[in-house]
């Protein structure tokens, strides 16, 4: 059982939640036990499993990797001028897979899912979930 | 197959090798060929494969982390004091999706599996492990 | 499903591309709808999904890691002298999970999988992919 859905992000660097998007498609499953593998395609963008409180942490998130990995410095800058949207992603990575515990989504209480946007906005990032059984 | 094991943690930064806990589940549920998923939830805590031949290693992600994310300059700070513990966790991930092959957990002679602590002590980390059948 | 292929290193740095060889393990499969979780056995490699276009963005991964770890100023340095491989590895990580999207690797465009070697040149790096379907 595959889903994908699209989200849009609104600034070159942000944080969108995507927990209740995945929720929905973990529930639709019917699967008790198992996993979602979670994916975004896009080499500018990743997944982080990360507190949402409210936007402290997010925003600390993008402040850190804007500081940790500066605009401008890199080689491939020469060609798109986002050297660094590829380093934060690739760093970051683009896979999370997350347990099914008794039919829900078995991130904890403090725990959500982002698509981190690197090289936005964007009107489209696709994020592909794939619902998997244990086994017996 | 599903197992749900718990550790804890004696600093407030630091490494504890689940190898054996992971290694027992996997022996347990009697799979060939498949991946067990780990996930350890909590938004301060994170999984990393490392080399655990002696302390040097732990102890050197743990000084890592430690110069590369300080305490105390984050926005998250004015709530919890921890947002350097939430961005070392974030960093990391939560979760590990390893090979299972004959039956037997499939990391190499260096390669453990580490819960990092970043924001313990703690009594009680908890950690997920679904075991998973390759396709036929 | 599962199949291990080997690939070399020639450089103490470096990134390999392994997305034919996992393209390759897919179509073989016959599975049209799941994951392919790729895993990079040795504590001082890892994965890393990242735009090759050209050499820009792999050469830009290797001297940022450079430059965040440097060589020899680690504890794990009296011992191997490769302290910094192993925080590389470590950071980066050595898991991907990645969809199959009727009965293709879910890539997109400018998305390719890397073998990131922290500890070369090798003659033999052992890849695992493990194919596994998507539930019902």
């Amino acid at each position: 059982m595959r889903e994908i859905f699209s989200v849009a992000s609104s600034q070159r660097e942000e944080l969108v939640d995507i927990t209740e998007q995945v929720r929905t498609v973990v529930e639709r499953s019917g699967v008790k036990d198992g996993v979602v593998a979670v994916y975004v395609q896009g080499a500018t963008a990743a997944l982080m499993i990360q507190e949402n409180w409210d936007d402290s942490v997010p925003l600390d998130v993008v402040n850190f990797l804007r500081k940790l990995i500066p605009k401008g410095v890199w080689l491939h800058d020469q060609q798109d001028g986002n050297g660094d949207s590829h380093l934060k992603a690739g760093l970051v990575g683009p896979s999370e897979t997350i347990p099914i515990i008794e039919g829900v989504l078995g991130l904890s209480r403090w725990q959500n899912l982002f698509m981190c946007e690197f090289d936005g906005p964007r009107s489209k990032r696709d994020i592909v979930c794939t619902v998997i059984d244990s086994a017996p």
